[in-house]
Parts: C-alpha cells; sequence; structure tokens
C-alpha cells in the first residue's frame, strides 16, 4: 500500500466522460490501495475544505461514473492567479492538502487546470512538501497542447457528426414545401474543432453539411449568402454548421450581433444561429430553422465516442501510475502512433508544455474555400469519433446515470472564505 | 398476387420512425406481391405525377429504412381544402391513381393527411374508382384522435426526457460558479406533450425538470420568477423546459415575444427559451444557458424507443393488411390494453372520427401548480420512451442511415402545376 492520500477534482466545463476518467482514477487508486479524497466543485472544494470520501461509495457506484455524464464531484469556473498575486490563495491550498496528508493531486480540466497544478507542484516544492501533482486532460474544446486530442473532445465530436447528420436528413425530407436552409450552431469560442467534426457527417459537396462556417475564417456575409443560395439551388436545401465564435473580417463576434436589449430593454439572447437564420430569411426569403443544442452536445453521454471513452479511462489509469510513481508536474497525453489503423498510447508530458498554451486547429484542416473540412483533417477527426458505448438503460427507457453520495471529510481546519 | 397498386405518401414534419413504418409498409406488401409505389414529397407527388418506384430498391435498402429517420420519399407541407373548393385537384389526384392502376393509397401523416385520405376516398366513391384509402398515423405532436399515441412522439419524447437528464447532469456540475437556470424548448405550438416528457426525466421535485412550462396553462411571469429563484435557492440550480407554445393569459405567444426586428430592422428569430433565459438573467440576475432542439428531437434515430418503432412497424403492416382487405377510410390505431404490464394492439379506427379532430392532453397530466406532470401522465408516458432500439453504426462513428435511389415511374399524364 502506497503511503498518503491522493485527492481528485474537475475543472472547468465538463463533458460525457470526464466521469470515466474519474472512475479509472478511483478504481486504479483503490487497486493499489490509496485513498481518493475529491474535492467537491473542483478547487474550490480544496480550498473551502470540502472534501469528499470516495471510499464510501461502493465498487458499483464507481463503475457506473464510467458511463455517467456530468461532472460527479461537481466542476468550477475558478482560475488562480499567479503565485504572486494570489500566495495566499495557494498556501491555504497546501495546508489542506497536508492536513488530508494528501500526496498525490491529480487535477483534471483544461489549460487553467494545469496551470494550477503546476503551481502547487513548484509552492509544495518551495515548502519542502512532499507532493506530487498531475494534471489530466479534459476538454470538448479540443485545444490542449501537446496531447494529439483531449478526452471530452471525441464525444461531443461524434454527437456534432450524427445529430448534423440526422437532422439533415429531415430538412431534406420537408425542403420542398417547407424548411430550406437549416443552421446548427456547434460549440467554439476560440476554435473550430466541433465546427470540423461536423464536417464528418457528410462525404461529398453535395451532402450536409454543405457549409460550415469556422472562427478561424472571417465571417464575409454576401459571399455566405451567394453560398447558401446556391446551395439550395443546386441540392434544393441547405445545411449550415457555425461555430459560435466566427467573427467578421474586423474582428467582431457575429453572435453578439444578434444579442443586445430589446426595445424594451429586454436581454436579447441571440447567438450565431439565430441570427444568421434571420439574416437568411431577411436576405434570401427562405424558410429556415436552427438549432441550438448547447450542453447538450459535451453532455450526450448516451452518443459517446468509445474512442474517447477509452482515452478518457486510459488518462485516469495512468494519472495515477503516473503519480504513484512520483512522477511531478505531467500530465498523460494522447500520442497517435497512426491515422489507419488508428493506433494511440499514452505518455507523460511536462505542465510547463501545456500550462496556458492553447492549440489551434492547423489551417490545412479547412477547405480552400473556407466552408468545408480537408482530407487531413478527415484523417485526423474520423478515428475521434468511432466506435459506440452505450449507456445500460434502465426498465424505463432512461439510462442508469449513477448519483453518488458525496460523503463530506471531517474538516481539520478553520473555515475559509474563497 | 393482389391485383393492382400500392400507392404510399409521407406528409407533415417527418419523424425519427415514419421511415420504419414505410420500411413495414414496402415489406408486407412486398410479400403479397403488391406493388408499391411512392408520392415524392407527399401528395405533391401524386398531384405532380412524381411518383417512385419502390420495386428498384433491393431488399437490404427497404429493411435499413427502419432504421432510418427522416422521410425517404420526401413529405410536404400541403393542405387540401374541401371536395368543393379543391376538386380540381382531388379530380387530378385520382386521375394519378387510375392512371398508374393504384388500387390501395396508404397516407401517412397527422389529422390532415387523415382528412385527405378520407376525401379520396369519398371522390373515388362518387367516380366508382375501386380504391382502398387507408390513413397511417405519424406525428411527435402526439395529438391525433382516437389512437392511444402516434408512432414518432415516443422517440422524441425519450430523446426529450434522456437529453433533459443528461444536461441537468452538467448544469448540477456547473451551478456553483457558472450556469444557475438552464431553460430546454420543446416542440408543441398547441399541446405540451413533449413538455411533458421532459417530466420522466426525474422522480421527486427536487430533481430536474424543476419547472415545466404547458402551453395549457397561462404564462404568469411573476410566479415563474418566483419558482426560479426558490428553486436555485433551495437545490442550486433549476433545469425548467418550456414548450414552444406558452401563452400568456391574454393569449399571447411567448415565443413572439422574443422575436420581432432589432434597430437595423433584421428580423429576431428568439423562441421561448431565448426569451426566458433573457427575462431571467435580467430580472434575477442568474447566469442561464438555453438550448433549442429544434429538428433533432424528432430525427434522433439514434435514441429511438423500441416501443415507438414497434408501434411505427406494426401500424404500416396493418395498414397494408387493412387495405388488402378492403377496409376503407380507416386508420390503424394503437389501442392501450394495460399500463402495467404495458400491451397494446392494434385496431382499425374510421378516419371521420380523427380527420380534422386534435387530441388534448388530459388535464389531470399537469399537476396542480401548473409546472410538472402527475402520476397518471407518468402511468401514460413511460411505456411509450420504454426500450432502445439503435441503428448500426458504421466503422466510421455514424449510424448507417440509407439512401434510396427513388427511382421515377414514367409518367403517363400531361404535366399538372400545383
Amino acid at each position: 500500500m502506497a503511503s498518503g492520500t491522493l485527492l481528485y477534482a474537475q475543472s472547468g466545463g465538463v463533458t460525457a466522460v470526464i466521469n470515466a476518467t474519474a472512475s479509472a482514477v478511483i478504481q486504479t487508486a483503490r487497486a493499489r490501495r490509496v485513498k481518493v479524497l475529491a474535492a467537491r466543485n473542483g478547487i474550490l472544494g480544496a480550498l473551502r475544505e470540502d472534501l469528499i470520501d470516495t471510499s464510501k461509495e461502493p465498487a458499483a457506484a464507481i463503475r457506473a461514473l464510467a458511463h455517467t455524464p456530468g461532472g460527479a464531484f461537481g466542476s468550477c469556473r475558478v482560475k488562480l492567479k499567479s503565485l504572486e498575486q494570489d500566495r495566499a490563495k495557494y498556501e491555504r491550498l497546501l495546508a489542506v492538502l497536508q492536513a488530508h496528508d494528501v500526496r498525490y493531486f491529480l487535477y483534471n480540466g483544461g489549460n487553467d487546470s494545469a496551470d494550477t497544478a503546476l503551481k502547487v507542484s513548484q509552492l509544495a516544492a518551495e515548502f519542502g512538501y512532499p507532493l506530487t501533482c498531475v494534471g489530466v486532460p479534459k476538454t470538448v474544446d479540443n485545444d490542449l497542447a501537446v496531447t494529439d486530442c483531449c478526452p471530452g473532445f471525441g464525444s461531443a465530436a461524434k454527437y456534432t457528426a450524427v445529430s448534423v447528420r440526422e437532422c439533415a436528413l429531415d430538412v431534406a425530407a420537408m425542403a420542398d414545401t417547407s424548411t430550406k436552409v437549416f443552421v446548427y450552431e456547434a460549440m467554439g469560442r476560440h476554435a473550430g474543432w466541433l465546427a470540423a467534426a461536423s464536417g464528418l457527417a457528410g462525404q461529398d459537396p453535395d451532402q450536409a453539411p454543405h457549409l460550415i462556417l469556422f472562427p478561424e475564417r472571417p465571417y464575409d456575409e454576401p459571399d455566405f449568402f451567394a453560398r447558401v443560395k446556391a446551395t439550395v439551388e443546386r441540392v434544393g436545401y441547405c445545411v449550415v454548421v457555425a461555430s459560435e465564435g466566427i467573427q467578421t473580417a474586423d474582428g467582431r463576434f457575429v453572435a453578439d450581433a444578434g444579442a443586445g436589449k430589446d426595445a424594451f430593454g429586454h436581454t436579447q439572447l441571440g447567438g450565431v444561429a439565430s441570427f444568421l437564420a434571420g439574416r437568411v430569411k431577411d436576405e434570401l426569403g427562405y424558410k429556415v430553422h436552427w438549432t441550438l443544442p448547447d450542453y447538450l452536445q459535451r453532455s450526450a453521454r448516451h452518443l459517446a465516442s468509445k474512442t474517447d471513452l477509452d482515452q478518457a479511462q486510459a488518462v485516469g489509469i495512468k494519472a495515477v501510475q503516473f503519480a504513484l510513481k512520483g512522477m511531478n508536474a505531467v500530465m498523460p497525453v494522447i500520442v497517435r502512433a497512426s491515422d489507419s489503423p488508428y493506433r494511440w498510447k499514452i505518455e507523460a508530458a511536462p505542465l510547463d508544455e501545456i500550462a496556458n498554451h492553447e492549440k489551434k486547429m492547423p489551417s490545412n484542416f479547412i477547405r480552400k474555400d473556407g466552408y468545408g473540412i480537408t482530407e487531413a483533417a478527415r484523417r485526423y477527426l474520423e478515428p475521434l469519433i468511432r466506435g459506440e458505448a452505450p449507456p445500460p438503460y434502465g426498465r424505463d427507457g432512461i439510462p442508469k446515470y449513477v448519483e453518488l453520495k458525496n460523503v463530506a471529510v471531517e474538516r481539520k481546519l478553520p473555515a475559509y472564505e474563497v
């Protein structure tokens, strides 16, 4: 039995498979007889000393985590600043870790979490406290550096491709007398990874999605309108996938154009799809429909990618193994060995190569005309949505998602206001 | 071999399982050696003499229709008026049917389609043309009279319940520092069937959906705000499901309040969820997210209900059997024999009891406070979303949906402009 306790925390937007990582972490640690605490609501729980004793959960519940979306211990949107600026918080963190004999800290999140894990490890070294910090990758945005892809992205990508294929069949059937243009809004404020994944829904240019709008390319309204019109005239209908982060050439977010206040001073929450749909209706006169899947696209565990699930579990297992080996300030990353057949492995990468970096989509993933994906993009994306991993369903027709008891650990320190 | 040809047409909004009905119709007719033509784009194809020869499709393609969403032959939103008003169209229809020796006309749709099928049968009788007309039920709106439920509804209901459960897990994980109120917009302009189905996502009042807004109850903003606030304070977050058709006490659609023109004269396509989200943000100050699944909810074949699929196929089989027996102006309807265990059978109902009627949701399905469903609603709804019937997936991670060749039948009549 390894000495010391492992603290696991979830950070940032949750995904369909972040709990699969948690499940793998806890199972791997249990097998090595390492006690696992979880921080409630990510780093906030660690600061507040609001910790959960995962040993109170039966093995079946921990296994069921692997097919449950959301964040079982709660997540948070809190970014710690530099060691200088937020020194009191980092010191409080370290005090909490020490109070509970935590020797392994696993922080499951994106760029910010990697940064936090790195700084905690630096402070521990400064204080001479023996602590091994491991970042664990997660984000539907697929924007982490070093790793080939990010757990969570593949499932959201599969949701996107399948949903676009399905709604395109609907639009195709109705286009003669009803909706001719359909706009699907994909997550992606800075990079068009999920919008790109929609391209997997079709193979040739007449198959949906007919037009993809990427944040990496300026939104040119006249050009877009001309293409919508040409597509409707050629195909009979047009399915557009728009990344929420598209911008005009002068750097304004298109989404903001649809938002604002109405005549009564009420907030208008438009979004890109709503805005584009309105513009197409006004300027081209077509009947339009649009969808904003929002959180559905990152919580649809029922449609998870098997590749993604496997990788989410693999990074969890490796994170524990790395930690117990004392590999400090690293992250288990996914390394692609080949596209076809798709082969991958997990390696350790230094957190300082990941923290606060952002991986952009390669420019050769976007077709020259700017409205679709290339073969290079397909080779990269397609393996990530491959395979199905449906959750078990109850007799009531709904997946059997688990709710943990989340029993709190007794506090040992004075209360702390974050 | 029965003499004469069978003409099958799809009408109105398509569903995840209307093609399963088509598949059953064609397979059943083939087994009886009856030739099946399909009208392209519903009744429009019949009027235009734009007919498809389904015998050109291999058996595997017809089987694959059972797991393919959308409308394989095209559908339409066209309602014929009375025999007096639209007599020329009805006569043209009859001429097309006669020209292709059609003796069985199966029209797969909702109230309007039942009405059209009924009128065609009346005109045929008047002209002494031997024709058997059968309406085949389909609609995600679940508003057809006589039948206990409508094929298409169960799958959309399952999509709704599962999606609400999933996004609620996401919101629950994030609520401490991010989104506290989430609004899901469900289809249902006149009746809250799909909004009601979301109630299956939770059991007790603290489980999502916390508040359901039905078109059957007036939208009372101060009361709604008070309940949102109370829920956030008690549970930590609040998931709202709003039917697109909710109205204020004076009969205005809430969706229209969010629509209109912006300061530049651009069309604002708000929708209910967008409007409610904006109001909650303004008045209560919570961070909100919302989703508008739109067509995704009725095309999500990947999440079809097995009950729904079975019933969609059963009405197709029975429709052919009724037709070949000469049972004219009827519709195969679903009769519920018991809730638990759930048992159902198909019977024939006269089209004139169905045409142009609309089934409302029973008032005892809505909780007294107006914001949730009752046990009676659960007993009715739960069997309809039961069971899974996933499509086969390709190696590319996307369901193997079939595209038919849709080979046109040679025209025999002069062209006709609809």
